[in-house]
């Protein structure tokens, strides 16, 4: 479908002007020069020649087939201009156009009717508000971008013109190549799905980069962006993701983002190398275009200078790499081969006055040694040193199977100089800090890649019951399915729910207190007190008949008083749970991605407040585990010796349970089981209290 | 003291060569082209003229007064070069050799007895193993740097020699002047301390730059880093800080760092605008440098492209800044000059083809609107853009009393040309992340700067009693105070504490159980016993008389059998308490900066995890406040509907009296509160169970 967009032999540019400094202008010249293979048409009414290029009043005129439509006229002109390319036979259209739902009401319909246009004609359509397409291998530059990067295997989408520029810039200064370049810009039909599923499939694609403020639905992103990782990265700058983003975002292309909770788990789920910022998303593509991943976590650090040094073995301890303990035999032969004063361990020490033979020794010892991952050089220029020829032989060194990241410190003029010497082999960063945060993303995505495969465990469970359960509510309208039936569900899926009845009148209470045996809980059970703690519907502790008794009277009475339209349906009697750790599990199900697992402590979802322990269902008992060992409540487990005895597996079974419930039953909005007290090991856990919203629509 | 290190009339070079490259002649080198105002006077037994220089044989045949003898031969050599200086009358030794603490014990010997010779002679020493010392005022480069930087304000005191090198090339390529810089090497003598002073009462320093791996004395340093944070930024990069780092600062300097918490705690507690890198550092450094702190937290974004801008919004509200709401007459006033098709909300986007003037009167605005308390000016570069011009017209607008930071998207080497063209005027970033970061650091030291000065409340409190605890237990040798004494010192503090008391017997169980009322805990008191649990130590819930009897037989007998070694004071019976949240609370004394006060949620330290929120005893109210504010665990205070019904007052309250407690007794190395029961505002809180550590040394 891509085809005609990315290879296209004859382009029209509609809107083509000879006023240099005009977008029509401007994207002929770039065509042209770039020294496109194929065949460049400009149009406009007005004019016989562009750019020494034969002019046409109107596409239709064009000879030939036409394969690609450039629209660059006027917002208000667009919707013709598209008629009559999709007249002319275009098999591709990109509106490079602003003035769209980016503008507001009017430029939004105009958006609307393009898009249809080219839907009805079967006609994919990039853009409009876009900066149109780069691809390399056919020398096309159909875009706002003054100059054809220099081809490679980076490939760029982007939700923001002005990012692909930035990209383009630094990968020139960078020395490094690219394969395709395209801006979404509003997104009216081909989105960032499109792209990734295209790039998945191209082989002059071994990068993947994007910028991205919304993505258009979960489900497919996911798919295409699996498509990606699980052969190539796919590094990933998300914008928009605060309240003010949103914001700045809805006015930028018009379209609206989302939770970043549910995005942060969705790129965990799927491998993308998430980025926080332009200088990682710049620096890890320097490291993944040109180096291989490392195989273990374990770096050498070489370098001509202390504190620099220091610097790296903090970064390397906070990224969670190790600093790599360097083989005896090794560490005798860089003594003989270093000065005296030199230091043979990690960090190496090779002296300020180092020359890039000291240096290469050093990175040969380093790249020999199995006990080496991955290897990091600091050079800090001076005038005993070499900067130039010192990274020149470094990125000798490099293409072998280890990745080599060089840090330059010094002046980022004398840096620029440098990296454009070393050309592509090598990527050289400004700190430390920078370059091993760029590994530990590599390290990341490797240990991503070489996960077994995902086996989601499917427990035998009660469906049917939970079936009518939820069918019986859906009928009924009823969206809040109250504590009992939450946990008749909760039961049917296997947890552990303490022993109760629901009584009608003291009697019954004491009946069912009497066999499920002392001592109890009584809770009102009405589908119109949604917090029952608020009306003083909970006795905890109930030790006796006699009390059983009046507890029945007083919340009945008192529900009575304090919520009296509240129809009752009972007292619940419960067994007290045993003792044990205090913890909430839980789900939401988002509009985009579906079921979000949560887990957190102390009866509240720490994890929340932190990103990285929200997992997409369904999970695999693996990722399961994961997602307690990652989550900050982990720590917390473990007593003051740094035993956890918890039953752990109480707890990873546990979020495998909701992960099969919540996708068995779509129609499952919230899950929350709070508190679900989880004893010793070997113990279970117990649900105390649970909650559950449905919606009519079932997640979709 | 520093006068004759930063101001010498006269400047002695021993181990001064005529062979380039060696540091004794790069050092005299240097000293030459920067046009030194003194005089040098290079030694060297072997040479007559170095650098067209006379050459003295020895320091003693140097003619008139030496205010500063630089040492630049091998470390063997450097003790013999102390005593023939300090004979020579010299008021202040430099020694730039390396091969002393960081490289061994016969190396330390050496620094030990070159500290002790300067000591003795009351002259001050910088280094060993040090980059040397640059004054701009008098043209003073006595170091490895080729070049004096141009006169400036900033001032840095580096541990590393290779940042002192960093830090001038970016400074020079930034076009930023600096005043001292001054590299401490192993610090045998001169330390940080001596130079915070120093910067703190220069006039000539307006902002003070460190690079630090550790510090040597904690109270010394707060003080001195409080005296220059009182009147000029301190921005500081502390490294060594993980377990890799450490180790590779031991390597590189001779000296330990230690743990980061208190360090972090101390930086908050004076001020210091402490950064997590070398950019950080720089993009600090550059700012503050040049633009006045903002008197609020509101953000205007002014840019000609919006993917930046969407970055610029999610990194204002991640760093706790806001976006400004532009006032209605100004957006009129900008939509009146905007293109249609341009924004004149914030992010006011001035369109990709903004020329210098456009972006002039948007700064304008900006600047005009009182809403509006720090302007960042984005530049996209592209064919239609004059990013130097504009760059240039906007420098023009700094000066005044907003801030203004500026980001030049696209390539390092274009900026580094812009940078060039603005000169000091205007901080030039990469990112829209790294300008908001900056401008963030901005504004949290001028509301350090614009806190109320810190009152310590001194509550009323039962000193004597404690001093007779303390007392007793350290004559006994006793340093783990049992929970008795605990609750009778925090008492003394006034502190809740559940009435009880120590019972011999089963009967006097009965009658403390039956004075203070049902239900009670029991818990075995035994100085032999730590974890009174471990050994089934503690019964809680006993709700009669005859269970108290019955209880009473089974502890005693229960710590008979498991731990037979132990001798038991009695048991202990003290009043249930009553339900709330459970908190914990404590103080760990730190060699380096005293009593650091810690507080968490759900009985563990979850703040230990994250040091933002230890703080430095003694705490002003407001500072308890702010500790439990910026605590993580603040946000699980509130419930579902936002709302903190806990007694936020006993907490607040609490952490003042644990500060004045482990101020007024030095001796106290350790106390914890675990749990620290809080009930529902109003209601105070309760200690359930303390310990308190103590030591010999009184913490200093």
């Amino acid at each position: 479908m891509l085809k005609p967009l990315f290879y296209p032999e004859s382009v029209a540019v509609i809107g083509a002007s000879r006023t240099p400094g005009k977008v029509g202008h401007e994207i002929v010249g770039n065509m042209l020069n770039a020294g496109f293979e194929g065949k460049i048409l400009p149009v406009n009414p007005f004019a016989d020649e562009i750019l020494g290029l034969k002019c046409y009043k109107e596409i239709g005129k064009c000879p030939g087939k036409i394969d690609l439509s450039i629209i660059a006229v006027q917002a208000p002109l667009v919707v013709e201009a598209t008629i009559s390319s999709i007249k002319a036979g275009v098999k591709a259209i990109a509106v490079t156009s602003s003035g769209f739902a980016e503008c507001g009401k009017e430029g939004a319909e105009i958006q609307r009717q393009i898009a249809k246009l080219c839907s009805d004609a079967k006609i994919p359509l990039l853009g409009p508000n876009c900066f149109g397409v780069i691809n390399t291998s056919i020398r096309l530059n159909a875009s706002f971008s003054k100059h054809l990067p220099k081809p490679g295997g980076i490939s760029v989408i982007s939700q923001s013109g002005s990012l692909c520029s930035a990209m383009l810039d630094w990968a020139s200064a960078h020395g490094l190549g690219m394969a395709k370049v395209v801006s979404l810009g509003n997104k009216a039909d081909l989105n960032e799905v499109d792209f990734l599923e295209s790039f998945a499939k191209d082989d002059e694609t071994t990068v993947v980069v994007g910028y991205l403020e919304s993505i258009k639905s979960g489900q497919e992103f996911l798919k295409a962006a699996r498509a990606v990782t699980s052969s190539k990265p796919f590094i990933l700058l998300r914008a928009g993701i605060t309240k003010a983003g949103i914001w700045a975002a809805s006015a930028h292309t018009g379209t609206l983002a989302g939770a970043d909770t549910a995005y942060a788990a969705a790129f965990r789920h799927a491998g993308v190398i998430r980025v926080d910022g332009l200088d990682a998303l710049f620096d890890c593509t320097a490291a993944f275009s040109t180096q291989p991943c490392p195989k273990g976590d374990k770096v050498a650090v070489i370098t001509n200078a202390g504190g620099p040094a220091v610097l790296a073995a903090d970064a390397v301890e906070q990224f969670g790499l190790t600093l790599a303990k360097i083989k005896e035999d090794h560490i005798e032969l860089l003594k003989q081969q270093l000065p005296p004063a030199a230091i043979a361990y990690n960090p190496i020490d090779v002296l300020g006055d180092a020359d890039p033979k000291r240096y290469s020794m050093a990175v040969d010892a380093a790249q020999d040694d199995e006990e080496v991952d991955a290897v990091i050089v600091i050079l800090t220029p001076h005038s005993m040193t070499q900067p130039a020829e010192t990274a020149r032989s470094i990125a000798q060194k490099a293409g072998g199977d280890k990745p080599i990241l060089m840090v330059l410190m010094g002046s980022d003029e004398a840096r620029v100089e440098h990296i454009k010497i070393v050309d592509k082999n090598l990527p050289i960063y400004p700190s430390p800090g920078r370059a091993v945060a760029a590994l530990s993303a590599m390290r990341k995505y490797q240990q991503w890649r070489s996960m077994p495969e995902r086996v989601v465990t499917r427990f035998p469970v009660n469906l049917r019951l939970v079936e009518r359960i939820v069918t019986r509510q859906l009928k009924a309208n009823l969206m809040q399915v109250g504590e009992v039936e939450t946990k008749e569900i909760l039961r049917a899926y296997d947890f552990t729910v303490p022993d109760g009845g629901l009584a009608g009148s003291p009697e019954e209470a004491v009946d069912i207190a009497k066999r499920i045996g002392f001592p109890v809980a009584m809770k009102i059970v009405s589908l119109d007190v949604l917090h029952k703690s608020d009306v003083g519907g909970i006795k905890l502790g109930i030790s006796s008949a006699e009390e059983v008794r009046d507890t029945f009277d007083l919340l009945s009475l008192r529900v009575g008083r304090r919520a009296p339209e509240a129809r009752l349906s009972g007292i619940y009697i419960e067994k007290m749970a045993t003792e044990g750790l205090n913890t909430v599990m839980g789900m939401v199900s988002d509009p985009r991605f579906g079921p979000i697992l949560m887990f957190g402590l102390g009866g509240t979802f720490i994890d929340r407040l932190d990103t990285t322990s929200c997992y997409l269902a369904p999970v695999s008992g693996d990722e399961a585990m994961q997602m307690l060992l990652e989550s900050r409540s982990y720590a917390l487990l473990k007593d003051a010796r740094g035993q956890a005895d918890v039953d752990i597996l109480a707890i990873v079974s546990g979020l495998q349970r909701i992960s099969q419930l919540s996708t068995d039953f779509p129609h499952i909005k919230e899950l929350n089981i709070d508190p679900y007290i989880v004893g010793r090991t070997g113990t279970g856990a117990v649900v105390v209290d649970a909650r559950i919203s449905l919606s009519r629509t079932d997640g979709e």
